[in-house]
């Protein structure tokens, strides 16, 4: 038995039906060339014999007692690999479509607490021959961007490599093959560690924001319109994923001369802004996103690791013009880039704590209610490496993250950067954010605009 | 708003990640002769058009408040049929084997409480070219047997009939066609109506049943042996059916002159006799099953309705002979039902509550593991129509039921007699009852060894 920390045992306790706490990603693959007709059959049949599981995916929550929580992680000496992996296949006509409506089926049912807290469904039945993965993974054992990053450690980049682990294996000991990346709910996790661990710097923090918010033009908390993104989530889920080339981005980017990340918010938030007015629900001033970024350390200054800050970013949903959006969105990354570089490592964090730490309150009854939402949507990219991957030999054609939902946040987009494209994946409550799919249209009528204004 | 019968809320209560208080159908069909190679498509649209709710489709808990209860019934006027009607196909090779597998996934997630308790799985990709459709509705709603006789209800025995609705219809107002059948968690809810509401009457009970004990060679609760079966159970579930020819047994009933059930009862006691000694885990003293019995009213007696008794039968599993074994059985039944027939109504209710009333306390920690066993098993036979049963067309081929499970019983046998054949479905607890298929086959090897030494 190993003991469980606070934080740990806090997300298995927030893990309940309406509010499960697991990750997910779709993972989209083209067979090899050589790929005879049994070649799912095949390679389902050599997965089911490699029992070689990563030590993380052993381990379950001991003494699961409810009254008392759960205190500490167990390894699983009778796991059942044939019920962590899954066989399924899609209804015809097989399409994408499809292949998200089972995808947002799995990302709504909760993992069984008796298990080491993860499933891996391999997926056939694709019209166009391709199949895919959906992994899922309890936050508690790796939150969103250390489970991209695991998937990411067992694909390659050499098409001709066969040795390739299972998505549950390990290739070798983890290592950062890319720069630290910003974790929306690890921020969550830091708040709640900075508010209580640290409480004694509650004035700092108090000095460093007020500071922060006279000097700058920043975006306050808590003055984030209400939406019907900001509601109390039921346990069902949507989800929506598609690819886009990122050069259309970086074409853009350089014609506006900012970064693309800027130009990738300015796309959600014309879908945004677009799928509000269809539902006449656009309020009169402008959602607030939640952006996580990373930070590089100081030049010369304390060398403390990742930084990873919670930025508020004014995404002007106000605003019709689609160059003066993007304009807005910049000078408010900017900014609050700049006011993160200049704060100190724990600075940083308390001011990130401030942003996001609503939601540690938000399953409090009447919170939710009662009070303006902090901010309107997490918005995050997870930069991956940028050449093609391939898992013994087929190719990834892309990687989607499916994320965790909390009350007052019924929406959350994350990106992956990851060989030549952009991958989205939106997950959305299902009873709040009908006809999720259409963000997807929205977000390359976006692109679109903002093509035909600065190009 | 409805008001909610304390019952109905005591079973959403009880309805945990362990113990998901569902009931499950799965109906296997042959397409009408007819079938194009759309048939299915053009079946699902023809169905996602087809908003004719019965009304206890419609219903949901209101206020979900987790801390008080579940106190009312709302109607969803929001009902959103495509989350509630769902199309699925198996993996490759689409055997009976992956259509189980996918049905055990099925039967192990909880229903979203934001909705009507109740979700229809329309299954394609059979190798033989049959469909499928499972139902799963909560228990608050509707116990096993009125799932079943409601999925009976649009079925007709008219294979030129196109007019049946789909199974969250309603073609008239319910009528039984059949006669009055066990309802094993019904006699669970009686048992805490009786030991509630009438608690003044425990020493009725008591005489009642202490004679019934002097006087009778009757089945003891509380004095099964400890068994694999008898522990807390998890959440995932599996599931397995198959469908044997009535005529089978109807030639052994006939030849040992004992009622087809008792077949039944043998078959299954075979079936556990060989799996317990597989696993070198067959206890010293005989397992003890409920069987739930309907109870024909007392000729010139009172007239209060369907009597159903919980019967707890000696299955014989320490005897190694065939024929003597479904002797016990039949002793067993005969004189269970003879002690219920001299009953009054409210003494057989009494009595049942006794028989059941330890699963009242069983979710109560340490009970499981620390007292013995009310019985090992629940064995219930849901009497169907005799005639071949069609759906617009389709031909029923099996009709299986997916029960409950509490802690204590990680093991359900429940069988329905539909046309000329006895179709079974077993539900157990995927970590306490492996290998649970194999079942099927001991169930196969019982019924051959009745018929050598009966025949």
């Amino acid at each position: 038995m190993k003991p469980m920390p606070v934080t740990d045992s806090m997300f298995l306790a927030l893990d309940t039906r309406e509010h499960p706490m697991h990750v997910g990603g779709l993972a989209l693959f083209t067979p090899p060339p050589d790929a005879g007709d049994d070649y799912l059959r095949l390679l389902r049949e050599d997965l089911l014999t490699n029992s070689d599981v990563r030590d993380v995916f052993r381990l379950r929550p001991a003494t699961p007692l409810h009254s008392l929580g759960y205190l500490s992680w167990t390894e699983d000496t009778n796991l059942e690999l044939d019920y962590h992996f899954r066989h399924s296949a899609l209804p015809s006509p097989g399409r994408i479509r499809e292949l998200l409506e089972l995808t947002s089926r799995w990302h709504s049912t909760p993992l069984d607490r008796h298990r080491p807290l993860w499933e891996v469904h391999l997926v056939e039945g694709l019209a166009d021959g391709r199949f895919a993965f959906y992994n899922k993974i309890h936050h508690a054992l790796m939150d969103g961007v250390s489970a991209l990053r695991h998937l990411q450690s067992v694909l390659t980049d050499d098409p001709a490599a066969r040795d390739c682990p299972p998505p549950w294996g390990t290739r070798r000991p983890p290592r950062d093959r890319v720069r630290p990346s910003p974790r929306p709910l690890a921020l969550l996790r830091a708040g709640g560690r900075v508010l209580g661990d640290l409480a004694g710097l509650a004035p700092v923090t108090a000095r460093v924001a007020s500071e922060a918010f006279r000097e700058h033009r920043l975006t306050l908390p808590l003055q984030a319109p209400r939406t019907m993104f900001n509601v109390a989530v039921g346990g069902a889920r949507r989800f929506a994923a598609q690819s886009w080339e990122w050069e259309r981005l970086g074409a853009v980017a350089h014609a506006a001369g900012v970064p693309r990340n800027d130009v990738v918010l300015a796309m959600c938030s014309a879908a945004l802004r677009t799928y509000l007015l269809d539902r006449d629900a656009l309020p009169d001033t402008s959602l607030v996103a939640m952006v996580p970024v990373s930070l590089r350390p100081r030049a010369g200054g304390e060398t403390s690791g990742n930084r990873v800050g919670a930025l508020l970013c004014d995404l002007g949903t106000t605003i019709a013009d689609p160059a003066d959006r993007l304009a807005v969105i910049h000078r408010a990354m900017a900014d609050g880039k700049q006011l993160f570089g200049d704060l100190s490592p724990l600075q940083a964090l308390a001011l990130s704590a401030l942003n996001v730490a609503p939601f540690a309150v938000a399953p409090l009854p009447g919170v939710v209610t009662h009070t303006r939402p902090a901010f309107n949507v997490v918005i995050s990219n997870v930069p991956g490496p940028r050449t093609r991957l391939y898992w013994n030999g087929a190719r990834l054609d892309g990687l989607y993250p499916a994320s965790v939902l909390l009350d007052g946040l019924a929406l959350n987009i994350t990106t992956v950067t990851s060989g030549d494209t952009l991958d989205v994946g939106i997950t959305g409550c299902r009873r709040s954010v009908p006809h999720l799919q259409r963000l997807l249209t929205h977000l390359e009528d976006g692109l679109n605009a903002l093509e035909r204004a600065v190009l």
